[in-house]
């Protein structure tokens, strides 16, 4: 049975990655210690596939993999393993294969992996380039973290403005450094502020005595190398830009972003949102061990016991009511469990829009009262649903009117604090998705207990 | 104050986004009814900007937006406006201006536009394209929704396997017709099978006689027209693909995807699990009314109302316990609402890591095992605290005693249930993100309420 399970399993998952078969074989030939089957094994696969591999194996068989494999790890491996265990693998390297690797990085893939290291470990990959690539990298690092400048590579293909397409193609067949991938040459004047660019597509199907000024591309906007990563991928993807000159304070040109870079970044500014939405630090990785993962939750959820704290404190105040009808206890958590759900709801649209931009201060009035109206309808309709339930479960028509009443009071005030607490954070310059939710749920606890406690002792002792 | 924040706000939004300023200047335009200043206002304005301001209008300003503006309307401005509202344009708009917009548009864009039309509408689209364009969206509508067979344009560039350089350039100047983005070149043999892909940038770097063969690329894959679409952006998005032929079930090439659509679809997918996680349903929108918000969220809301039901079940069965020690009411959401942070945390981390395929059924058992460890250390952790605060603040050590041990019993539950319903769901070929935090949290409410209860009935009554 289990066997069939991982063979249905593997059926959906290896598309795109090694398969639980390779995967074992590439296991066996760890345990037995065979260099040469390994690299054999290896041979075929992606620079991803075996960063994926690596972060996938326990500890120990990573010391023992890096031991047989250490060799073979290149720039295109090095830049594709994830930060949680990048550092490891870094200090088992030899040094002149670190050194080899990072030689054949482009400059942002070498910033993105010198960035959070200690200034000798820096300095000594530093070392390991040449001038160029080295001013380069030293370059996007006065940027500040998490900016254009630290994203941008500094190889961009760039052509005086006054050129045609038959010079630019002589140039580009002549130059012997060329980035692995590029898709457009950005068209500068003579200080070097890029003015234009034109796609390859575009100089390959045009005729060599065109002037590129007569072929450039309506897109063309350039981006500043202080702005913030999150809106650069937001820009890529909502104006479907392929690549984007980067410029300096005097908007002189310092680099390019290409699009699969912009990808990466919004894949991992999704993953943020959703992991704070959830209390859980970003950090958080499949590979982490259990003290490391403990650590990473256990601050929210000392959080939460104090904001439990203060819904007990408000239950407590009612004691007497509760002594008198103990089945209020036992019904108290339907309403603040059921404002919980609708908080977080309006809670993830809200963060969802401002970080869509579809939620501005044009039409944030508009929004906080649809909310109010939408919870305020659904209150109404969960009320009438308790109400019955009330009259012919229970037996109890009265409850069910006090679980009504408590019930649209706490939509009204999940619905509406769902989108006031991100807005207003957002407004403060927080990140709404971090700290809204233990905001309106700790709300919706402790209005669901007061309103129907409330209610109960106003109406039914 | 109200304009100073305002003004704050705008400064931080108005990068990539009309400002507040121009905003306002255009509604003003629209509401003398002033067309001629409307066009000259928004003729700077890129077609995603547009497309904005139409969807943040409020209805009533749409329609008198689209009175004065829809001959202005093309294929640009109609692929940008969200599926939510792109309807009503559509009816507004005059049949030639559609019909025009419509011939400018890609066939992937078509595809996305029309397929979720009734068949008459449908009918009447395809009828203003030519016979190519409209045999291209027709074979593409074969493919299942969500495909990499309604992703792909049909717009290829080809060129047959044998070809030199210099050939594929001769050839690309004369052709016509040429996709308004294209990043590579497939080479294809004589059945239409590709066999490779030359970037434009090697083409371009290259002399004319070098053959077409010489300098393809490692990162050729293609995808099959069935994969799904979500798939396809994983895959875009790991492997740094910037375009990647799509191939029919006998390998044949029919058309292509390319880096900014699988971002798109990147961003939905990620849009859609995060709103999937709150509960909401992934049609929501900012520019949704007050009654469609409310009967999206109503059904969770309603599903809560039984499992909360469930948790009143639990309590109620302890009703002469609560009604011994009433503090018992105040104390017992501590335990229930604490796991259910823990339960969302871990199922949070869960449904990530089965999304980027980083939690496989190699790996699942390591995981499990490394969450109940962890739900035990935080439970533990928890515990110390509860029992100081029992002791200290309220006086009864055995009252935090019982506390701490349903804590620690209650963290372990959520941690591995956080992991384990996901990855059943995910066994099952459900969505995890869907229905888990239904299920988590009706079982951290259930046993947080049932431990702390049923410890206290048997500890300290």
């Amino acid at each position: 049975m289990t066997e069939h399970r991982d063979a249905e399993a593997d059926a959906t998952e290896d598309d795109f990655q090694l398969s639980r078969h390779d995967l074992n074989a590439i296991e066996r030939a760890i345990d037995e210690g065979d260099g040469p089957l390994l690299d054999a094994l290896l041979d075929p696969v992606h620079a991803a596939d075996i960063a994926d591999l690596i972060e996938q194996l326990t500890p120990q068989r990573r010391r023992e993999f890096l031991q047989l494999y250490s060799g073979e790890i290149d720039g295109d491996i090095l830049t594709e393993i994830d930060e949680s265990i990048r550092e490891e693998v870094i200090e088992q390297l030899p040094r002149a294969v670190l050194a080899e690797a990072v030689r054949e990085m482009d400059s942002d893939d070498v910033v993105d992996l010198i960035e959070d290291m200690e200034a000798p470990e820096q300095q000594a990959i530093l070392a390991a380039l040449d001038d160029s690539d080295r001013a380069a990298v030293e370059q996007s690092l006065t940027y500040p973290e998490y900016s254009a400048g630290r994203l941008m590579q500094s190889e961009v293909v760039t052509a005086p403005e006054h050129w045609t397409v038959g010079e630019t193609i002589d140039f580009l067949r002549q130059e012997d450094w060329l980035p692995d991938q590029f898709y457009h040459v950005v068209l500068v004047d003579p200080r070097r502020h890029p003015t234009g660019y034109v796609t390859l597509g575009k100089l390959l199907a045009s005729r060599r005595h065109i002037p590129l000024r007569d072929i450039t591309e309506d897109s063309f906007r350039t981006i500043s190398a202080r702005q913030d990563e999150g809106d650069v991928a937001y820009a890529f993807n909502k104006y479907h830009l392929i690549s984007a000159p980067v410029v300096d304070d005097h908007d002189r040109l310092v680099g390019i972003i290409t699009i699969d870079d912009a990808m990466s970044v919004l894949d991992e500014e999704h993953e943020e949102d959703f992991l704070r939405m959830a209390r859980v630090s970003d950090e958080s990785h499949v590979s982490d061990g259990p003290l490391q993962t403990a650590r990473q939750r256990l601050p929210w959820l000392v959080i939460n016991l104090f904001t439990a704290s203060l819904s007990a404190l408000v239950i407590s105040r009612f004691e007497a009511t509760v002594a008198q009808l103990v089945i209020l206890a036992a019904l108290m958590p339907i309403v603040a469990s059921t404002g919980g759900i609708a908080g977080t709801q309006s809670l993830a649209v809200a963060v969802r829009a401002l970080a869509t931009r579809e939620l501005t201060s044009g039409n944030a009035r508009r929004v906080i009262l649809r909310e109010l109206a939408a919870g305020l309808l659904n209150g109404l309709g969960l009320a009438v649903i308790l109400f019955l339930a009330g009259t012919f479960i229970l037996g109890a028509p009265m409850i069910g009117v006090v679980l009504g009443m408590a019930m649209i009071a706490n939509q009204i005030v999940a619905a509406t604090g769902g989108v006031l607490v991100p807005l207003g954070l957002s407004r403060l310059g927080l990140d709404p998705a971090l700290a809204s939710g233990t905001f309106v749920t700790t709300m919706t606890d402790m209005m669901g207990f007061f309103a129907f406690l409330g209610l109960a002792t106003w109406m039914l002792i």
